[in-house]
Parts: structure tokens; C-alpha cells; sequence
């Protein structure tokens, strides 16, 4: 019963056919091929605007490729402490851009907001003794389950633009808070201001395939060879690219990430005295002690600390494919504590 | 009839199968698995001792991750001119480094010899003004189709290590190496001197899975934390390493290579007198002129260019799964063309 | 009347003289020198006890070539938010490194202390998915001009080292510590702990001299062909080494910073209820209203802002060659500020 | 009696005077000092044209700040295989671009020849797999000691603009290939299509300085940040400043060079049957074998082995402050080797 994370999960049934269908005889290489040539299309339909989208293969990639396409060598890209970007990359935006600054800020549930951004901004002018601001990057869904509203975006993104920094969405749970907010997937990408998003698949049920999608086309620049030049361009796109389109058209983006939302909140019900904060996703944080996490896992559920070390804090993660039978015995645990 | 390179096959029965088996169920992400788990014991059985294996999902990842650990930012790494590091990856190496330098050198066939690189060694005294040897890079097969007998590998890893310079080696075709040669995986590769080997499997068969095999696990070093910073440890790894691990374990790797070799002798065997280059493996480069190029993509063969605008060279590459009736064609077609 | 910064000052008697001693006939090239060949027993002579000791021509390169030559690509190295590396260097610890990230911490005088260092290294466990704990950097004298006793170098050395980090300490203004502890340059560098120094000339007299200064020999590991590879190595190496030299050897390290230390105690003295930090160096920090800011740029003095924009704060620097009657003049200007 | 290095040599005297009268009192520091700031308009005045001129402490930072400038990572520069950037700055372009590639080609006298160029760049077509051809570098003097005529750079530069690369010239030894062409200043760079150009002082007579100047204004693009974030934004840069204002207003530059070049003149004519270039600026190579070169060492004379182990030939250079004396002795000692 694995509540670790959502690349957990398996690959959903939707993306496995179109692997198989893919699969049918031979194609040109590197992209050349109809699935890989039909992403542009796929993405404008399911944005509403004409886009540019690009497969890579893992999450991290695509940050690091957007941010590094976006920003010069000694840009800042101004983030949340707890960003993907910051925690778990591991210096990849650093490497893939040649070095530029990932400048830290503080907010609720993970989330920027534009005044401490603007201070933030205010605090650097232009010199050639420091790095320059030079993007914005924020998490849809954030690393803490929240959500960004529309207007949220959108004030983040007028701010940046007018201070001439570009924006960037890591959109690893995108689904999730698209499900969450019951809008539209411009509404909270390209028409509240984005101009690059890290299109996130693989945690919602595809084998590894993630999207650059640039809504702004003169921002894709020499992104094509950046990729080529990180060996993020398959030579097989098409198994990539097939599961893009499958997810994105089937509505498989949807149905999964329904799926997971629900769990979570039906975990989120059972606890809700030690919630850490509010759950709108697809994440659930707790603080319930040391001695309920270790009664949880010696029950079989598995997940992962969060906070300081001793702070009797935990993260659960429900996936597209979380088995309700284990959602639901969590649940019973979780009020079992809760009771104790 | 797609003869342009081995990346335009499908995925293999016994890979893809590999993938189904995979996705049974929740396991942990970014190899924590029990499949990335087995790849040193798979590996370490397939090659008679013991490696360190590491899965990603490009060969040009493997070979630069490869490189970018073995060598500093100051590195001299030697290679022939004609190598995939040099003229196909978009100075990956450098990139991934920082600022490697390849130095090309000539060699019949696509191939190094210890004399050349000697020479090369001689006029690179040690120095703080420049870039200092470090590394030799020769790839099996070669990029013209060539093969290097265990003999030729030990001559010029004797010379590196006399020199202090590690050995990688590329392998993106070496299982079809190790067909033509009829010898077992240990023999042209550690007990022929090389330290780092990136084995391909991406071109034979599989949909993206490459693995970067450490003979000397000392070398290790970093790798896993560059592989992580370079966007190219994939959360879900087990689909990449149960590929893998059904290549080395099924003999699918020998089958495959075993058909497209055959592919490739058949053709050569009915254009001997325009090969460029003795055919030992999957490649077959010839010089048929201009017309008989025009005449062939007339009759829907696809195929590259090969040296020279004008120069009426031809690349011709079976895969794992060619079409016999397409390569009979071929065959026809080429006979018809000497015979004109 | 320029209060801007030291680098405003000019080249002392000692080192001018020094450059005019080195210029009497030819001599071999790139530190092949008996200048620069005598640096190490220089600077052995300078910190009792054995060191290596070489020449840059600027402190921003002798940090950033000190850091990346201590800490991977991937390395963390803590710093205070105010320190030089952050602010002042447009990222040149990223670019020397290849991408290593500085983390800011907080610190009353612009300086780290034990536990807060501590408890950020608690935060980042080993892993390979963020950037790891790898040097710690402080500044003496700080950026406010405060200065740390031995006692606090060592008790965050000792906290580094027993969390396996390095040491490096910016001194770009060493020698305003040292006569402001009265101690032996021994005390607050590598007996209590540093690793590895930027040893300041230029600010404190010198043309463009600065010395990377390893107390520790194997941690110099490359740092020479990195220096090369930078640019940094200079051709005509003996002019920066002789003015090292008579730096170390005349005692105008001692006479120069004696003056700006007196000068900035005597401005201080002058503005004591406005003092924003004890002075301890040659630095003083005021909050005097931007009218009086105003006022005393009327009077022909020169200074830069502090502080958020409108919070009236600012910077005066005392250089080694500071005019007596300039000082004086600012006393006066600042007493008088202080009763209208 | 050294014949090594150029910069063997002593600083000159009208620099080091200008280097006392820079040092008559406080100025602001980084550039904003009246010396710096006349640097553009100094050199356009040299040149005859506009240009923007910035001042660097070697060589080897203006080269690869000026390349870095130029070229994105993934570009190709094309260069002479005995260029000092490919030999002699232990991979600086490599290091300041984040990976560049210098393409090596050869030429007699170390120069670059238009055909050669455009063979290679046929060779390159555009593409997403390999390093993009950028910029082409060319060194005046050659590394040989050769002179590139105004129509050699125009067939050059011509070239490259065609096919859309930038042009830099390394100019380390400038002023010995303008005295020997007896041109002026603009003939061999903008108005032969020059865009950037490594303007060397330091051997013909400077302390250490040089200029990157631009003849296009609009690549000097963010220069200024990558000369800062590289360590080379000098603190006090008047120093520096003033000895290019110095060198090129007072007729130093020329004063000195015809003096080196001379020197070389006079011995050339001693070894002529031995010489293995012709003498045109500064340098004289020769094959005299190793008994005469070790004859010489033990008379005294230094100067630096050339080609390969034991391949008789030697490098002699001549400097601006060469002793007429042992330029004599050095071209009896020459000629009685001749005789013998």
C-alpha cells in the first residue's frame, strides 16, 4: 500500500495501447515521425492556441530545458523554497543553464505571491555585479497539494512581465490541478500569463513522457538543440510522443487525475485535525507524531517523512491507480489514530 | 523500406512483453525497483564479472554521463573523427563535462590504432597551458560498420593506460559487434582493457533503454548524482531497466543483431563492387553514384547520404526487424544498378 | 572626498615600488619567476606554517577559483545572504564551478554562526536528488564590517569539518581584521580552522594582487589549471607577485589598514547614535534620513546607499590612503548632521 | 639572454609612467574612473572608426570572453590547428562558452585559408545533432610568426559572414603584424571584416593589459557580465586602463614592436638556410638540430624547443626591450652553427 509518491504508479491502459499502436512497423528516427509531428496540433487543441510542445523524457529535463532556453547563464530564476526545482533536481537547472541562481522565496502552501516577489525584485536592480532577474518559475499543482487559481497566475505573471522576467510553470501535476479547479487548461497556463510550461505525464500514468509547451513561439529559441545537445532527444520519439497524444486525447489526463484528487481527499476527510494544509490535489500533509507513522507503516503503508526530522509529519500521495481498497484502509487507520 | 538507420525499428516482442510484465503493480520510483535493482547481477552474468549498471534513456546521454565522469572540465578525450560523439550529439560531451575537447583522429574504417594515437599522446606534453589527456573513446561497431577484433581493443587500451588515460567504450552496436565476431561480451570489451562501456540496446530492440556499464566500479565515482542533474535518472526506471534485463537475459540482443547482420551482409553481397567499406556488421556503405540513389528512392527505398554533396555515397543500415521482402528488393535493386 | 569603497584608493609607496624593482630586466613568463617562486616561503613566512600560495588579479577570481577547485559541480557551499560570493560577483562561483549552488543564511554583522549553519545542513540529508553539503564560505571582515573572533572561525570550521565540508574564508580584507583582533594572521585562518584563503591586497594598496592561499596542500589538487583555463594565469606574472611580496614583507598590510581602521573608528565616533553596526573594521554603516544623505553629497562627499531604497541607510569606507582632512571634514558633517 | 617569450619583457617605460599618473589620487572603482571611460574613444581614434573597447588583464580572457560573447555553447570555431587558443589556454573558449567547440584546420604559417574554410563548413550542414559552425578565429601575428595580408582577412572574413559566422582576430602580437605591413591600424581588421578583435599590449610593453574591442557594437551583447562573472572586471582598473591609453596614444606600440621585430629581422638574416618560415614579425622558427640547439643553451641563450622530441628545431622570439647585445651575440652564435 504505497502512498510514497505518484511515479509510483503503473502506466495507465490508454497509454499502453498507444504504445503497442506505435508499434507497428518502421518510422524515421529523431522525431521525424507522424506522432511526434502531430504534438503541436495535440497540445493547441488541448490549450486553445497555437503552441509549440516538445517530448522529453523525464520531469526534470523539462524544467531544466525551459528554464535554461528562457535565461542566460547568470539569470535568476525566482522560485519557492520548496520547488521541485530547488529540492529535488539536484543542481539541474544550474548545469543545464551553465549556472544560473535559483533566488528562494517564502509563501503559504508553497506558493509565490506577487508582493514578495516584487520585494524580491526590488532588492536586485540592474548591475553587472550580481545575477540578473531573468524568470519566474512557480508549481502547478504546488509541492505542497495547493493550487494556483487563475487570478493567482495572473498576478504573478503581470508582475513578472512587467519587470521583463519570463514565466515558467513546472506543470508536473498539471492534471490534478486542472481536476481540482474544473477550468480550462488555458485558464491557468497561457491566458493567465505563462509563457513556457513543463507539461507533466509520467506521474499521471504515462511511462516517461513529459511536454515543453511553449505558448510564446520566439521563446523556443535554440531549445531543439539544448535538448539534442543534454541527450534528451529519442531516437525512438515515437513510443513518447504516441503516449502524449493518447493522454492528452483520450481524456486519460482527466479520468487519472480524478482518480487520485478523490483519494486524497478521502484521505483528507479522515484526518482532518492534523492536516498541514488544506488538500486541493492530488498530496496530503499530516502532522500526526512519530509513534502514529511508525503504528502506519507497521501496517503496511508506505510513505514518506516530511518536515524536520522528528516532527511527526508525513506525506501521502495518491496515484491515478491507487487500489481503493488501500486508500480506504488508510483512511481507517488514519481515524483510528486520530481517535487515539 | 526504410533502410536509414537501426532507430527506425520497432520495439522487440520480448522487450515489450518485458514492459507488460513491469507494470503489475505500485513499486517505489528512481530505481528503487526490483528490476533497476537486478541490472548489476544481469549485467555482471551477461559479461563474466562484476559491473556496476546504470540505465538511462539515450545513448547520447550514456556515452557524454560516461564521459563527463571519467574526465575534468580540462579533459582531452581521444576519438576518431568519424565517432557519434563528434559529429551526432551536439557537443554533448563538452556540455555534459564542461568543456571537454575531443580530439579527432583518422584511422581506416572508422577505427583508431595505437601508432595514431600515440603520435597523438607524444605531442600533448603535460602542461598547465592546455587541455591535458585523459580519456580514449572508440566505438564497436564503428560508425562505418566495422568491427574491432579483441586484439585491436587491447592494443589501444594498453597504450591509454600506459598513458594514464581511461577507456570507454561506445556500444551502441556492439551486440552487433559481438555477432560478427562470434565472441563472448567479456572478450572485446574488460578483458580487452575498456573501463566504461555504453551498451546500447535502443537500436536492437528496445524503445529506450540504454545502460552505461562500469567495469572498474572505482570509476563510478559520481555518476549517479551527474545522471540525476542531467535530467536522466527516470522515475518510473523500471519500464527502461526490465528492457534491459529481457535483452541481456532472453538473447534477444543476439537474435536481433543476428537478423539485421544478415540484412546487411545479403545486401553487400549484391553490391561488392561499390562498398566502401568490408560490411561486419549491420551498415552498408557503398558508392553507387548520383543516378543510382535517384533510381533507388524512386522505387521507395529510404536511405542517408553519405560523404561528400555529390559524391554518389550511400549509407544502407538493416535492423532487427527488416522486412526479408524489403531487403530482397534491395538486393535487387542494387545488382539491377551495377548491372546498368 | 570618496567614501565609495577601498577600491577607490590608490597603490602604496611599498608595492609601487616593488612593481619598479621587478621591472630591471627579462624573466621568464608565466610565474616561472623568482617573485612568484618565492611566494609559498612568503606566505609560510607570513601564517607560520606551510601553505601554497597563488597569485590572481582580482578577489572575485581568487574566490570563485578557491570554491570551485574545494566543491563538485553539484556541491551546496553556505554563506551568509550578505557575503560577496551572492551579491557582488554576477555568479561567478556557478560559472568557476560548473553550477554549484550557494546557500544563503541569515546572521546578525553578516555573520554565520554554528547553529544556524547547523541546522540548514540538518535540512539537506544525503541524496541524490538535491545538491550536497560541500564548503562553507565566511568573509573577514565581514560585509558590514564586523569582524569574527577566532573562537567563532572555529566553531564553524569544526562544525564543517566533522560534517565533512571545506573551509573557505573571502579575505578581501584580512588585514583590517587583523589589526582590528590584534592577533597573528595564524589565529583567525588556519588555526582556527580555514582550509582555504582569498587573501586580499588590493583594496588594502596594491595594483591588482590577490593570492588564493591553500593552508591544507592537497586541497590544491587543480587549481592551477583551472586558473589557467580562466585567464587568470598572467603572462607577466612578477608584478603581481612582487607587490605580494613587499606586501607581506614591508608591513604595509599592517600601516595601510591601521589608517582606515583609524579613520573609520574616528567616523564613527562622530555618528554613534546612528550606527547601524559596531565598528569594527574599516567599515561604518549609518541610518541618517535621506535628507542628511542628501546633505553631505551637497558637501562633496561620495558614498553609496545601504539598505532598501528610501530607508535613509548608508556606507562610508575608509581607505589605506584615506585623506586625514576628508576624514575630519565627515566627522564634522556627520556631528553636525546628528544635532540639527 | 632570453629569447623564450614576449613576454619575457620588461614594462616600457611610457606605461609605467602612465601607471604613476594614474595613481595620483582617489577614483571610483570597477571602470567608472576617467582612464576607462576614455578607452572608446582612445581606440576608435586608433582605429578610425567606433568602436567599444574593454580592458582585460591576458590574453587568454580576452580570446575567450570575446568567443564566449560570439558563439553559443553548442557553436563551432574554426581555427588553425596551432591557434593559442587550441594549444595554449588549457580549453578557456571551452570553459567561458559552456562547451564550444574549436574545429582545427591547418594552412601554411599557421594561417587559415579561405578554401580550407569553406571545405569545412560544407561539411557542417545545419542540423540538431551536431555543433553549429558560429565564428572563425584567426591569429595576427600568426602563431608561426606569419602576417595575414588585408586581403587574406577579407577572403577570410568574407567567407564566414557569408555563411553567417562571426570573425575574431587574436591579436596578442598586433602591433609587430602592423609595423611589419607598415598599414594602418584599420586595414587588417574592420575594414578587411573583423567584427571582434583580442587587442594584446602585454607583450609589446605592458604590465598587464588588454583590450577586446568591438567593431560592431552590436555584439558586445552581455560582455560586460561575462567579464565580470569570469573574475576579470578589475577593481582598480585606471591601472590598467591607462597603460592602453598610454600604448595607444603615445606611439609606443609602434616604437616597440619595430624594435622586436627588427631584433627577429637581424637574426633571420644570420640563420637563413635553417629558417622554417619566413620572418615577418616578431618569431623565427628554425631547424638547426639538436647539437647546435644544445650549443647554444650552453652560451647562454634561452628559448623554447619546437616540433617534435628531438626534431632540431627551435623557437626564438624577440621582444620589445630585446638588448641589441644579445641579439648580436645571438646572430654570431647563430652563424658560426651555420658554418660549422
Amino acid at each position: 500500500m504505497l502512498f510514497y509518491s505518484d511515479n509510483n504508479a503503473t502506466v495507465c491502459p490508454e497509454l499502453l495501447a498507444a504504445i503497442h499502436d506505435a508499434n507497428a512497423g518502421p518510422t524515421l528516427g529523431y522525431g521525424d515521425d507522424r506522432w511526434t509531428e502531430a504534438l503541436d496540433a495535440a497540445f493547441g487543441a488541448f490549450f486553445g492556441t497555437e503552441v509549440r510542445a516538445f517530448v522529453v523524457s523525464t520531469g526534470t529535463a523539462a524544467n531544466a530545458l525551459a528554464l535554461a532556453t528562457l535565461v542566460p547563464p547568470y539569470g535568476a530564476v525566482y522560485v519557492h523554497d520548496e520547488a521541485h526545482v530547488v529540492r529535488d533536481e539536484c543542481g539541474a537547472p544550474e548545469f543545464f543553464s551553465g549556472g544560473l541562481r535559483l533566488v528562494s522565496l517564502g509563501g503559504a502552501g508553497a506558493m509565490l505571491d506577487a508582493p514578495t516577489l516584487a520585494r524580491a525584485l526590488d532588492a536586485t536592480p540592474p548591475s553587472v555585479h550580481t545575477v540578473q532577474p531573468a524568470a519566474v518559475s512557480i508549481t502547478q499543482a504546488t509541492e505542497l497539494g495547493r493550487v494556483y487559481r487563475p487570478e493567482a497566475v495572473a498576478a504573478l505573471t503581470q508582475l513578472a512581465h512587467a519587470r521583463g522576467l519570463h514565466v515558467h510553470m513546472d506543470g508536473a501535476r498539471l492534471a490534478n490541478a486542472l481536476v481540482a479547479l474544473d477550468c480550462e487548461p488555458a485558464d491557468i497556463t497561457w491566458k493567465a500569463g505563462v509563457d513556457v510550461l513543463s507539461f507533466g505525464a509520467t506521474k499521471n500514468g504515462a511511462l516517461a513522457a513529459e511536454a515543453v509547451v511553449f505558448f510564446r513561439s520566439e521563446l523556443v529559441r535554440d531549445f531543439e538543440l539544448r535538448r539534442k545537445r543534454a541527450g534528451h532527444l529519442l531516437s525512438k520519439s515515437r513510443y513518447a510522443s504516441a503516449q502524449l497524444l493518447a493522454y492528452v486525447t483520450t481524456g486519460a489526463w482527466r479520468r487519472n487525475a480524478a482518480h487520485a484528487n478523490a483519494a486524497a481527499r478521502e484521505i483528507a476527510a479522515h484526518c482532518e485535525a492534523t492536516l498541514l494544509e488544506p488538500v486541493e490535489a492530488n498530496e496530503v500533509f499530516v502532522r500526526i507524531g512519530e509513534p502514529a507513522k511508525a503504528a502506519l507503516r507497521a501496517q503496511g503503508f508506505g510513505f514518506y517523512d516530511w518536515g524536520a526530522a522528528g516532527s511527526g509529519e508525513a506525506r501521502f500521495v495518491a496515484s491515478w491507480d491507487q487500489d481503493p481498497a488501500a486508500t480506504a484502509a488508510l483512511c481507517r487507520a488514519l481515524a483510528a489514530t486520530a481517535t487515539t
